[in-house]
């Protein structure tokens, strides 16, 4: 075969080309919204071979698997590394056209420098033996992945119960020069939400969380004040240790507007003596956390980040037997509109509204949530409410055209912060170079066809700003 | 005029046209949903003129008609065949950019062999003559036209009550070698759930309904239990008689799991006692009814189909005039995706979650039941869960590409088992072409600006199984 | 640099340009739908400056100022014109790829022939010089650049308690000759809806109207059949006037049937003691409004128009200091196409169905809204339920491609009756020139293509009637 991954991958016009050589490729990385575990960085894991990085964590390609027919057994099952890997080389012919095969392909090409073949059955062996080759080597530890990917700077996502150790361990080591690249967490305090407090078992296990959660802030929670204070607390640890975002995800967005009086004490005394309480109790009590989430971020100049719209663990079968994040998610649909307006305008009225991205996963929701967030820009900050790039089903050629059509229209593609990788894995940062060709496919077309100013200088800054100076001038990490 | 179908319709690269005169042109159909009375073609009907074959039950045409401002008389009333056809010819040029202009320039191109005009008021006679002409001949015979199309099997949509006297005449005309086309029916229980059961009209229906079941099952409805039984015993019948499908439409998909206790024996003595009962019982009954399906579809690996999404019979004036299917039909909005991910997580736990394809109206559904049905590939069979063809409002190129644009992102394109015409005419077949044409244009363009592999075997091979391979193996006829 | 907005601006293909020059360009402008103060026209308002003319109450801009981070003096606040207009200016380059910049381009292209520059910091100042030099001549008033712009007629929006003494003017000119352009008003009855009256101060502010409305319509408003035979009594005398159209705002569209006995005057009689209504109250009284005005309507050969979809006045903080239209207005999420379809069923059953045109706000309506409208058409007008054009948020490139895809899909693009510009600003007007070179680049595109007929005589007049002839026909003047 002629490779696949040209040089000129998705670049189709010359003004393309030029946008994407002079102003893009060359970017250093800020990949501000990762699930990398911090600790793999701080040990420097090595692995051993392809499976394990590749395929150990990876719910895109284990869904791809059940979908062509693989027996659990060589997803996440008992079958050798090597097994498994030939499953997956064996149908990644029949992704064609889904994410995945862009993914695989352009993950081969870097770090891996795989570009003569098309993974599939028949060359399984030999992408096997040269891939594992190299993870063998220090280039390919989790730090040299990164340095090979020109990564400056990434944000873990990291609980409020999290002692950080690894973070700080992380941060020594960039400040003492051991490594360059800055590691920084991420405070996504989604289990400090009572969400599971409607079942028993989810009383247990909210329960256990508290008591996490009260040994790292040391306060104990006998009160929902005392939660408060302790949220606080951790936020003001977490900023410390160089966080600069949190990060919330939700199924349906949901909040309603604080009660006056004690109904949330009551609610919350009652989980503590181990009973259930109702939905509506469990959005309140959420809301005023969320609301509280809001304001400490607008005193240390945080940014807020917000998913919405994910329904997971939709096959009981697979969470009993994995547990979530195994590849049995998808989207919601319902409203929430106007609950995430209010929550916005409740804080902007009060001038504590931060800096915030969100993003949906339903695409049916993306001009309703890109035209929302627009309306709490107050001009204080350039770009401050941001529509996020495209999440989980939506990240993907498709989904980033849409998400950067849909800016563009509602709002300033031109302070745009750009592209994440919201990934578990190491070989994910080919997906800010997938993005950058895509943006650059996009705006040199439209220079070419007269739609946008033939200028280089101009859309060549335009280009530079997204993929990386809006997100340094913006995050102020 | 030069010609409207040429050769290369639709096909705009070079690769385009390899695709599909090499890989899709040849391949036979499959249709495996459709409504053609299975009488017509037992008896194999011949057809007096255009009206009778061409308008006389398309309510995409009747629609049409009425938005152009023509008299009722014209559409569905007492003028004669001709006349009808002349006000049709005379407003096809205002259906320009909608999918009647294409289905009508495809349709008279195949079987009648006329591409040298456009249907407009001035040749509306000669198309008349010349189509009517043919119409006389045995070429143009329901079995006739079905041979001319490359048609290798269809399945209708039966009622469960139905005696299926004309798919067993059929299948004895296909096994003795009479009739090369295989007919078989669709389980399709709409009729059995109670939904009209909220108003007093609605009961003494549903109540005539359970008689002829009744007598089709030689069951005694007297209770619910008694209707489960019938039901399964009218799916054992469709299964002797060759049917591997059932098909269920709905509104908004709705379903809760079942209660224990014997309400929904009380709620349907109601019914048998003429009573009305709640939506919320409707709902209960179908449900169970619902599950039922789902077990002895998977017992038999027959495949359900889900269509979900039309809101009909809008015009209460057209409904009274014409009954349903008069070309008042469009699409409801409103969630259903927590449902329909609870029916199938129902029966996936117990493993019991047959084949299933899911269609749905409104297109702003498409990601999420894309993404829904995907949850439950189980590793079982490839390509297990479908997200289904464009359907109704949502069968044209737009809606057929944005289809192939969403399985693809969400799914497994290599596997999609393809096309369906879903119609009530016997001049619709063309829509496969049509089809096909999309699906090459689509891969076509994409080998040549290197998304996709430029390789005609690989491409090639995907193109002829989502042309008929895949459908001829994942159902199992 | 060269020029942005060239001869060819949009036009991609020959035969587009040959549409465009040779079928569009030169139709009248018929602005069937504005927000043009009458009085300006009357009085023909003269602009001292662009920040006048062009910011002054440009909700849109003000939107990217704040995005922009400037601060809100420059925007609505205290700052001088001069100062304000460079702030724009200043970020106006940040627009591209927002609707923005191309209407920024268009506008300074037309009237004010500066087409050598872009708009930025650089050359903010000589672009303000000159475009105030130009206003301050007789071709810019208000009627002077009306007339530039080949405007025919306009259909502002007016309340029924309006005197329409501008309008009366406004007709004597015309009649008399003094001014060539048709100045209708349009029927827009929102406030004489009680929606406010869930709130104290909300009832307070109805009455007031309600008093406002009673002495407009010299009615004693002690009723609801009294306002109900005020707001009859508006309608006539609009008429008189030469309203030809009504419009509705709705968030969601809510409508029930009319309840028998008199429940309706008990929830009326409650507002006229100040006391406040509940939401169902609301719903159902306007419903009676909202079906008396499908009636009138219908009786006097009117136009329905309804806009569903806007959530207004996001942010309490600008709302206090600014109140509405202030830029602080999105979308929602929700279900109405049922309550849509009920309210058009009632009207369509009792022959009272008026010619209708719809707009939705939110994208993921399009296909739902295209789809619901055309269940209603009857025979009797060509085109009688109309898809309408993109509104506000969708008012762009994208949003007007896909209002002509959707229309085409789900209805007949030949009968539609084009574009509005919806417009508070004299120079919105080469909204119809963008509108235009659109529809004429998609149409041209497919006649190159091979997807519609390559006939300029057919797919020609085919623009001359969405561009104008459609509009004259359809709405009667």
């Amino acid at each position: 075969m002629s490779r696949f991954i040209t040089e000129n991958f998705l670049l189709q016009t010359e003004s393309a080309k030029r946008l994407y050589f002079e102003h893009a490729q060359n970017q250093p990385i800020i990949d501000y919204h990762c699930h990398i575990p911090p600790r793999e960085i701080a040990e420097d894991r090595r692995f051993e071979n392809m499976t394990q990085i590749w395929l150990g964590g990876d719910h895109y390609k284990w869904r791809a698997l059940r979908a062509a027919g693989i027996d659990e057994k060589y997803i996440t099952g008992s079958a050798p590394d090597w097994e498994k890997f030939e499953k997956w080389a064996s149908i990644c012919p029949l992704t064609v056209r889904n994410p995945l095969f862009h993914w695989t392909m352009l993950e081969l090409n870097r770090p891996f420098g795989i570009n003569d073949r098309y993974l599939t059955q028949e060359t399984a062996r030999s992408i096997w033996d040269e891939c594992n080759a190299k993870l063998a080597t220090p280039d390919f530890s989790a730090r040299g992945i990164m340095k090979q990917m020109r990564v400056k700077l990434i944000c873990t996502t990291d609980d409020p119960a999290d002692s950080l150790k690894y973070h700080q361990q992380l941060s020594e080591d960039y400040r003492s020069g051991r490594f360059p690249i800055r590691i920084l967490p991420t405070f996504r305090p989604d289990k400090v939400f009572p969400r599971t407090c409607a079942t028993p078992e989810g009383v247990v296990s909210y329960l256990k969380y508290l008591t996490r959660l009260s040994e790292a802030a040391d306060v104990d929670i006998s009160s929902f004040a005392a939660l408060r204070s302790a949220f606080a607390k951790r936020h003001r640890f977490f900023h410390s240790v160089g966080c600069r975002l949190s990060d919330c995800g939700f199924e349906l967005f949901q909040w309603t507007a604080p009660e006056p009086g004690d109904s949330h004490e009551r609610s919350f005394a009652n989980i503590l003596k181990g009973e259930t309480i109702s939905e509506k109790e469990i959005v309140a009590l959420s809301s005023v956390l969320l609301s509280d989430l809001g304001r400490l971020n607008a005193e240390k100049n945080w940014t807020s980040q917000l998913h919405i719209g994910a329904m997971r663990n939709n096959s009981t079968r697979i969470y009993r037997q994995l547990g979530p994040d195994a590849g049995c998610d998808s989207m919601v649909d319902g409203s929430y509109g106007k609950a995430l307006s209010r929550y916005l305008d409740d804080l902007d009225k009060d001038s504590k509204l931060p800096k915030t991205i969100v993003y949906n996963l339903n695409p049916d929701a993306n001009y309703l949530l890109a035209s929302l967030v627009a309306n709490f820009n107050d001009g204080t900050i350039p770009g401050k409410m941001q529509y996020g790039a495209g999440w989980w089903f939506l990240d993907q050629k498709n989904g980033m055209e849409e998400q950067l059509e849909t800016l563009s229209n509602m709002g300033l593609l031109s302070l745009f912060v750009g592209m994440l990788t919201d990934s578990r894995s190491f070989l994910s940062y080919t997906r800010h170079e997938y993005f950058r060709r895509i943006l650059c496919n996009l705006l040199g077309s439209e220079m070419e066809s007269g739609l946008i100013p033939n200028d280089f200088d101009w859309i060549g800054k335009m280009v530079e700003d997204i993929c990386y100076y809006n997100a340094e001038r913006y995050f102020q990490f």
